[in-house]
This record gives structure tokens, C-alpha cells and sequence, in this order.
């Protein structure tokens, strides 16, 4: 993996898909805290919301890197949750998207 | 301050006061926390929240220290933050009371 080639347009491509993904799961993990902070009534549910934020920081920080090293396995994980489409991957070469959907499939699975 | 004895009437005194302190405190923290949840626009804002909380938490288990060792210096800080009124701790005897006086001012100063 780490000795793929990236054109111009798979880097635009990748970004874009990143970016959006990542944005959706900030907005979702957004909506969750408010959700959780507006339904405290306790002291013991604080610190749940702070380790509910603990968790969602670093679940995030370790599945969004973006190296190109990495970048195959990232967008096979987003695929396999549902988070990405291989449609929106279209513009990547042949043998990179036959990465992602076999590694898609295989963690699915 | 370790030498000093506690009478049963003192120790209620002492729980019944520290309770409501802690209590309110963390009351305070809840509120502190919907408000910031509920203007979350960005993602960093999360972290924020995340952030505060921690620190939140750190500070409220470092000042509420029920050691009887410990006590009195946490009363003497409770009434100089205007948590603690001296006249709630009522009960206690005069060297304790005096002991809180003292140091409560110290501390504002």
C-alpha cells in the first residue's frame, strides 16, 4: 500500500471523501453531546458525558488519518460502517477501489 | 489541625455542610455544562466541553476532602469562595470556628 502512486485527482478525490466523512461524524457526535448534556439530571451523568467525549475524541483522532499510507484502510473502514459510499470514491484508480472493496467486505464480514 | 477531636454533633455539622457545599457545586457544574452543550456550533467547541468537564471534575475531587486531617483547611477555602456561610458551621466548637475564620481571611487576602 505505502508504495501506490496518488495522482492529482485521487488526491482531490480522497480529501474530498475524507473531509465529508469526517465532518458527518463531528456533527453526529455534536448532536449526541447535546442530547446527552440536555438529559443530565445527576452529577454521575456528567462524568459520563466526559468520558462519552473521551472516547468519541480519540475513536475519531485514530480512524480519521489521513496519510497515504493509511488512507486505503481508512476509506475501507468508512465503506464497511456505512460512512462512505465506493461511489463517491469513483476517480480513483482501478486496483485502489479493488482495495477498498475487498477490505470493505472482508472486515464486514 | 490532625490532633483536633470531632464530637458526634461536630461530625453532622461537618457532613451536613460539606454535603450541601459538594451538592450545590455540582448543581452549578450541570448547568455550566447543558449551556455550553446547547451552543456547541463546532467541533473544537466539543473539545472544549470535553476539556471543561475534566478540569471540572479534577477541581471539584481535589477540594472536597473529607478527611477529618483535611476538613477544616476545606472549610476555611468554602468560605472564602462565599460557598459557606461561617454561621452554617454553627455547632463546631470556637477553636475550629477560629481556625476557619483565620483562614478563610488568609486566604481572601
Amino acid at each position: 500500500m505505502r508504495e501506490l502512486k496518488w495522482s492529482s485527482t485521487e488526491k482531490a478525490v480522497a480529501r474530498r471523501c475524507f473531509d465529508r466523512a469526517l465532518q458527518r461524524e463531528l456533527n453526529e457526535a455534536i448532536q449526541s453531546a447535546k442530547e446527552m448534556a440536555a438529559k443530565i439530571g445527576h452529577a454521575s451523568e456528567l462524568w459520563e458525558l466526559e468520558h462519552h467525549l473521551t472516547e468519541l475524541r480519540k475513536e475519531i483522532d485514530r480512524k480519521y488519518d489521513y496519510r497515504y499510507s493509511r488512507l486505503l484502510q481508512v476509506f475501507s473502514d468508512l465503506v464497511q460502517e456505512g460512512r462512505l459510499d465506493l461511489a463517491d470514491l469513483l476517480g480513483m484508480s482501478e486496483d485502489k477501489l479493488q482495495y477498498i472493496r475487498q477490505h470493505s467486505e472482508q472486515s464486514a464480514a
